[in-house]
């Protein structure tokens, strides 16, 4: 076992999968993900359960977030053991509105991989924004 | 390596975690956490680094929510390899206010482990609720 080998193998996954979600390339990002891949996104509902729901969930973000597409997590902390690593980023994401407005926010990101056959796969993720315990609104304006 | 010995034994520590959030216990609750735990809570800020801050916010949060704690995490799946495991679970989660109210949520919630010198240790934390992109607030009452 070669642990710093793993680590950059996944973060180089981890690269290759960003780089799929700010293409806006469903197919290329859902590659990524494990069939019983259990996902917590930023929006409900609570989870998402299996690569079949989890990718039409993605299609349909897509469709709701039209322009281009700001999606950078260049701060991975990643440990691995044996096939299982977890990573975990603040993710900078927004988008430009059809007003040319650009709106960005500061997310939390978890992504945990296993390994099957030699193949990396996410088989868990989750994204969030920490809310405000006042108003109940999510906090969209922190800076890290 | 044994796998299911690892699983097993996270999972006794998960339990034995949750039942000193139960009983607000903030020492026993920080006893399971590595000196350089990232948390990303359901509240801000975006993360808590390093165990002296976060013991802070344990410690803090036990002040602003008084009464009797509801923390209930059945519902583990867990994976683990060499000396690395993730687990995830929807967590339901509340408390019974002054006026004799009880108010409880779902919540999803990432735990992620290392094993050091034998002993395993929560290195990441991940708590959220998801937001409705119509209101911008948290969806408290969803239902798994």
């Amino acid at each position: 076992m070669n642990t710093d080998a793993n680590a950059s193998e996944v973060r180089a996954l981890l690269d290759s999968w960003s780089k799929a979600v700010v293409k806006r390339d469903v197919p290329a990002i859902l590659a990524f993900y494990a069939d019983d891949i259990v996902s917590f996104d930023a929006i409900g509902p609570l989870r998402f359960v299996g690569k079949a729901a989890y990718g039409k969930h993605w299609a349909d973000c897509m469709e709701m977030c039209q322009g281009d597409m700001i999606f950078e997590v260049g701060d991975w902390h990643i440990e691995t053991g044996g096939d299982i690593a977890f990573a975990h980023s603040l993710l900078h994401c927004g988008g430009t509105g059809p007003d040319g407005k650009t709106m960005t926010s500061w997310m939390r990101l978890t992504s945990c991989w296993r390994r099957t056959n030699g193949k990396w796969q996410i088989a868990h993720e989750h994204y969030s924004m920490p809310m405000d315990m006042t108003s109940g609104k999510i906090q969209t304006d922190l800076q890290p």
